[in-house]
């Protein structure tokens, strides 16, 4: 064989084309997407261009997975756990319930042997995974009437996906899949009691402060929700390696950017959402407890059923635990500090 | 004129020095500088080469901001605050104290103005500053006695530099600059009574704990301390725009490999610290509390004398006042349920 001039092989002319698995409504889980295609773009004098389609305009949001897998798009900007469906594993590259915050994610993933463990498990799809943003650490939900006691929660009409559910479930209340727009009219109609989506700056837009006023934290099944660039093997094998490394600096920087976004937006959106009625709400503690264990549970019983998740969910644990060890120190004295003053004006 | 080839205008081969301000023995701090660099060339196979060097290979770690800005180097990757002798302002882009905390401190930068009033004042050295990388939150450091009072402070020979060193001398503290490899004889004599570092991970290197036992938290001047990339601005001017596009990108990916280290290194450090005999001391509120005042007093004096620094830190006390009113509804609220649940084991 010939060897093409270098030149050709290392910088051609390429087109992508890159699912989300949000609307553009949602200008910051969109936005990175966005954000990630022009780092390309501008890396390389434009002659590698990724076109980002919202959800929908391709494939439906949940099949973004799919289609990177089948090869109908070359990559997705998706978070892993909508895919719990094929297997509970997937939910725990995005977020654990009462598992890992924003940092110790990205910690585990790079250095802590998760992304190790998700490319392995992702290999059965034919796709890779890069880290590409976290939501931070969200919500709990905005719900009709106060959660006082573990009680309330019997029978408790709660909008939640996903592996999160089976938690609710155990624990007395009735999870319901919905998309977001039609969480609205249910919550106003009392179709349902209470319904979580993300976090103040996303939420807000919904509105649901006007019909399900009581906004409860912290989001424990999702302490830093991380999503993914899903990239089909195939594709990403035949990249120049030059054009691989510059997919990855640019999930970096599109990940760096939806972090600061979120980290910048939600303080003005909750001032925004207490001035307008939403009325703050820690989850008892005895709820959170109740929770916990249910958690705790949940793992164990998944972990008997199957493998992979086993393997996932023990790394996760274990680094859990050494990491809020060291949290508590240094990090959570500060901000705890900080708070404190900030209290006193 | 003739235009050049298009390629030959976009994708030059070039070749590059950077300056770090730090000793390869901080393999986070450093490091960081390598993977910058690696990312680089990686993303142009190997076109634009940025050679890393540390510090004194070159110029002296502290020199590193004269050696980018006379042009002895393109680049050098530092702290900011490591030139508040020129001026105060320059301590403000890498950490506060009692400031913004890491997360905080990305998303004010972004987009909280940080960019936008550090590469204002920047410009009057002639080169503009990206981030790259962060500590995270510090430690305290090592102290050959416990401080129970606020009194106890008076007199001690604290080594620490910098702004923070303004503020201890306020307290009563007389603090100290010495180099890296001085500190432990220095602690070891009884020359100094304490000294800070960074944190577990670099500081168990450095062997204190045999001298000055007493580990204290938090770093309360250093609650996330970032890095930057400093860039020669005619050198940066002359970039190819692709590149300058591939340098954001690659300091993006240094700043997270650098962030993702120190929370994957720290937990198991202060593990080993604790079982190498550290006893481990949180800085008694009282003290935390007149550190906090004397802090403000601080700022207020140096604001009175200098514009930029009035400028900048007022931005940084709105952000700071924002950013902890969300961040103790779902991250604290998580975190700390999260840290009591690992203490009941």
């Amino acid at each position: 064989a010939v060897a093409a001039p270098a030149i050709a092989q290392s910088s051609p002319d390429l087109k992508w084309r890159l699912t989300s698995s949000f609307p553009k409504s949602l200008d910051t889980l969109y936005g990175a997407a966005e954000v990630f295609a022009k780092a390309v773009a501008d890396a390389t004098d434009n002659k590698f261009q990724i076109q980002t389609f919202a959800a929908g305009e391709i494939v439906p949001g949940l099949q973004a997975a799919d289609a990177v897998q089948n090869g109908t798009v070359e990559m997705a900007h998706t978070a892993s756990y909508y895919y719990v469906g094929k297997d509970p594993t997937f939910s725990l590259f995005t977020a654990q319930p009462f598992g890992l915050n924003t940092r110790m994610q990205a910690s585990w993933m790079a250095f802590g042997g998760g992304e190790q463990l998700a490319n392995d498990f992702f290999k059965k799809y034919n796709f890779l995974a890069i880290p590409c943003g976290n939501t931070t650490c969200q919500m709990g939900g905005w719900f009709r009437k106060e959660i006082k006691t573990v009680e309330d929660l019997n029978g408790l009409k709660f909008r939640i996906a996903g592996y999160a559910g089976n938690i609710f479930s155990k624990l007395g209340a009735v999870p319901q899949q919905l998309a977001g727009g039609d969480i609205y009219p249910a919550l106003e109609k009392g179709t349902i009691d209470a319904a979580e989506w993300v976090g103040p700056y996303d939420d807000e837009k919904l509105g649901f402060v006007k019909v399900a006023p009581f906004y409860y934290y912290p989001g424990w099944w999702e302490g830093g929700a991380m999503l993914h660039n899903f990239i089909n093997l195939d594709k990403w094998n035949a990249l120049p390696k030059n054009y691989q490394a510059i997919v990855r600096a640019a999930s970096a920087q599109a990940n760096d950017w939806m972090i600061a976004k979120y980290d910048n937006a939600n303080p003005q959106a909750i001032k925004r959402l207490a001035a307008g009625g939403a009325q703050l709400r820690p989850f008892p503690q005895p709820v959170m407890e109740a929770s916990y264990k249910a958690t705790m549970d949940t793992y164990a019983e998944t972990s008997g059923k199957n493998a992979d998740f086993k393997k996932v969910v023990d790394s996760v644990i274990a680094y859990r635990g050494d990491s809020y060890q060291w949290w508590q120190v240094a990090e959570l004295g500060f901000d705890a500090f900080m708070v404190r003053m900030r209290q006193r004006g």
